[in-house]
């Protein structure tokens, strides 16, 4: 090993890390088969801390429990905190606590997805950890991945943070009523994102006033009516 | 390796990360007695993106680059945008991208520090890659470590991500003026961090209406004031 670097030793972490990324690459296609034989759509939703996961995942329950059997993964480095938030609105709820670690992956949500087996649902919502970095290098399995930002941490970071948004389908822009308090050009911020993936559908939306809930709400009921369940 | 979830891997991978940060230890170390030879003070500055690292060291720098030579090392995953940021306020600053990295390593700092041999500065602020949790593995050489929590992030942060504050000296809660537009419990942020670590000094302070600022500013020329250079 040099020295001053500790070169050799990454290039043998970045080589056993590359064989993990395909050991749950093979777990999470399995995940993959998994969900489509249950009829269940999964949801990866990723972002920074504090840009709004769990208040949309209430509102969004709320919305459609009545409608649409619905389920919860909750990742946090620690505390329950979360789960108790979502299983307060009657749904069922795992939560992984991942004791710091950075990112969920395909093995915790394959344990995980097997503590709901009792419990029937047509949508399971997975709440990664809270990073905008990690969790974008580990596929769960899921059918569609959301990535979150919120206006208050300012329009550069589908710049910043291309990755969190190469694989995604949908771009959630969330806490839009606090537009009038920042310097957050919306339109920036969009530009950004189709930079990084051209594909993203993107939806500007806040829990607090509703602006934005309807397009994303009809989204998911349009996930389940084409579905083959 | 078992074929659904990779524990060997996991295990070759966990004793390689621990190699690897004992690497990084060590460099620490190295770059900890550089520093101090040269009679500059080093702040860290860890928190998620968005709470507001470049525009506090915009604001630091403004209020403080008459009185004390300042110097800064920008992390990010990708572009310069920060750096630049930093440099229109007429310090040094050298970049630091990443390419997707999640932290920033002692090597990094080491290679950047040498890039600022030309100046002459006493304090040198690094601006950490923005992720609550792997920097906070990371020593990278430096007196103190700053970890931040902005108000629209929520004031259960320190609960959630507690590694990220065990060894941080200050905890700064950033744009206080947002307090009136969220359920934000100052004083109950306050207590977990405290409950993580009691040591912690903690600073609320908002850059657009300067509250908390001479306090941030008073202890950062303390720093100065009683170095031995």
């Amino acid at each position: 090993m040099c020295d001053h670097c500790g070169c050799q030793e990454k290039k043998r972490v970045l080589k056993l890390q590359k064989h993990l990324l395909e050991a749950n690459q093979d777990l999470a296609d399995k995940n993959r088969a998994l969900f489509r034989q249950k009829g269940v759509k999964v949801l990866n939703l990723i972002s920074a801390p504090g840009s709004g996961k769990t208040s949309l995942l209430e509102s969004t329950i709320k919305a459609l429990k009545e409608k649409i059997p619905l389920a919860v993964i909750e990742g946090d480095p620690e505390t329950e905190r979360d789960a108790e938030r979502i299983r307060a609105q009657g749904v069922p709820v795992v939560q992984i606590t991942t004791g710091g670690a950075c990112h969920l992956d395909a093995q915790m949500i394959h344990r995980a997805f097997h503590q709901l087996e009792n419990h029937e649902f047509q949508i399971l919502f997975i709440e990664n950890v809270g990073n905008l970095l990690c969790p974008s290098s580990f596929d769960l399995g899921e059918d569609l991945r959301v990535v979150l930002v919120s206006v208050p941490e300012g329009p550069d970071k589908p710049a910043k943070y291309p990755a969190a948004f190469y694989k995604a389908q949908i771009f959630l822009i969330t806490k839009i009523d606090l537009l009038p308090y920042f310097d957050f050009d919306l339109e920036e911020c969009k530009r950004l994102a189709l930079a990084a993936n051209p594909h993203l559908r993107v939806i500007p939306l806040s829990v607090r006033t509703g602006e934005g809930m309807d397009e994303w709400l009809s989204f998911l009921q349009g996930l389940v009516s084409t579905s083959r369940v």
